[in-house]
């Protein structure tokens, strides 16, 4: 069988994640990372793979299926994923909620107009938690779905507490509140605030000589990012945190909680869990499969934007239809 | 708009829950629910909806759109299915997991056939479970996966103890062993023996005089169904059986334990876990949403034999593209 032709673009956490990916899958090759940082700069994992300058993509069509972009949502792919996707077949993971309509309009008019699939916001939220959303609210229609995300660190509570004059480094976890998942499986389907839900925890060095006791304040009563929750503070050495600290664990759960029945007596609950020692190694994983998906639907003409919802489950294993009928099913 | 035009074949549990289903779902409609028994024994509780004999399905192919077939696996659904998918859109929830690939052969030779789209096995297991394990193994290629089933009553495994003599009811139920949870929560990926996984347990009425340590050694012996599990006896009165365990509790959970990371040092867990009150009732919603998706297949021209594995999330859904996108992804 021929391989499915990836190329990489952006080598951070999640670049790196979809090199080792590409690995578990035999049915895909690496022929290249395309980065803005000099090529040489870079070490690659896997042997005589090309590092490329990102203007070396131009030219390329011929020699790559999918295009995996795994630079980040603020600034990388509003402008990477609409400029490639009239060229390649891609997948990114696109995860700014709110700007999700525009971004898979400009991606959509590029996609179509050059023929070719794309697949945005297919990580795990967006993505799988997505389409597990979607999935249990149109099996229980009459219900409550509930999203928790963590015990997990988030880059941007961290980089908002790395902010604080004094602070010379810090990890947040996001951790959702045990009694609000409790009630959440109890089947009650209950009300939860922001505050019932989650809670922080935050892991601070502070600089010699800085005032812990305004450090503290300044990140408990800090708008949008910790105000409106229950939030821990300790202060630790650089070591410490290295040493405990120096992952990016992450998971979360959907819920929802529906009722059937005659009269809606009986309840139905529904839980998907992910429980993540590297959250961009998953995400990459997550994309990759997504990338086998896309050149499918791509060999077979469906050109445009595509998410999860539109993806046949089918289509993102190696397995043929025959084997996962037998196997799977 | 247009409702989609239901007709439920067989008035058990199954058909009764997807009646019930209907009502939550206002984009169908129950055009009639057709029956071997005697129509006028049936009480339907939607007014207004007839119940026509199984032969009045000949000719009212511009009636109904969708045939949602609510028999059983042993002898109604490898009869039913092939016989009716040349002519409705159907699904079903064939559920004899050996038998699949040639249930797959005669349904699709028939619907491709008639031009129409059928969709069999779509229950939670097969059917969600399914969907559930190969995202996961196409995410997490370097992996194992798990299936537990249970708390929950197994009809198989309650006739079998009703079959012995002294027996006069029962009711069995299938339980994952905790410990086996816990090992593969844990991330080890252990490998697991049948007794490892379930345990079983009985609740027996027994007729008067019967030898109730006869009973029990002829259950906790049985082959296939008991001699492979650790299994509790419980005697109790008609009336305890009636008021404790007089429900189709079930449910189960999908477990994918994956490595990532340039030395796969890495661990991911995906869990997927259902509790439900209702078993006939939740698998009649799981049909139901299904339905939807039969319908817009065929009405797009995808005819032939689906199954989960073939189904866009998006054709389950009541939401438009637009709105799944804004309010789910």
């Amino acid at each position: 069988m021929d391989q499915i032709r990836i190329g990489i673009v952006g080598y951070g956490n999640l670049g790196r994640g979809v090199e080792y990916a590409l690995r578990q899958n035999p049915d895909m090759a690496l022929v290249g990372v395309f980065t803005r940082r000099p090529p040489s700069s870079l070490t690659l994992q896997t042997p005589g793979v090309p590092v490329y300058p990102l203007d070396a993509l131009d030219g390329m069509e011929g020699a790559v299926d999918v295009l995996l972009l795994c630079g980040g949502s603020a600034a990388d792919l509003p402008e990477q994923s609409p400029r490639y996707a009239g060229r390649f077949h891609l997948v990114d993971s696109f995860d700014t909620h709110a700007n999700i309509p525009a971004h898979f309009a400009a991606v959509d008019a590029a996609a179509r107009a050059g023929g070719k699939t794309a697949i945005i916001s297919a990580g795990w939220d967006p993505g799988l938690f997505s389409l597990v959303r979607a999935l249990a609210a149109a099996v229980l229609p009459c219900g409550e779905s509930y999203t928790f995300w963590g015990r997990g660190v988030s880059q941007g509570h961290s980089d908002a507490v790395r902010r604080i004059p004094g602070v010379r480094d810090a990890r947040q976890y996001t951790i959702p509140v045990p009694a609000a998942l409790d009630a959440v499986r109890s089947g009650a389907n209950p009300a939860l605030t922001t505050r019932q839900k989650h809670m922080r925890e935050c892991f601070v060095v502070a600089e010699e000589g800085a005032d812990r006791a305004r450090i503290e304040q300044a990140i408990i009563t800090m708008p949008h990012y910790f105000a409106d929750y229950d939030t821990t503070v300790h202060f630790l050495s650089e070591e410490e945190l290295l040493r405990d600290h120096g992952g990016l664990p992450h998971g979360g759960f959907v819920f929802r909680g529906g009722r059937t029945g005659r009269q809606e007596q009986n309840r139905a609950l529904v839980e998907f869990k992910l429980t993540l020692d590297s959250n961009p190694e998953f995400t990459a994983c997550v994309l990759t499969a997504f990338a086998r998906a896309a050149f499918r639907l791509g060999r077979a003409g469906q050109a445009g934007c595509k998410t999860v919802f539109d993806i046949p489950p089918a289509a993102l294993s190696p397995l043929s239809p025959e084997e996962l009928r037998r196997q799977l099913l």
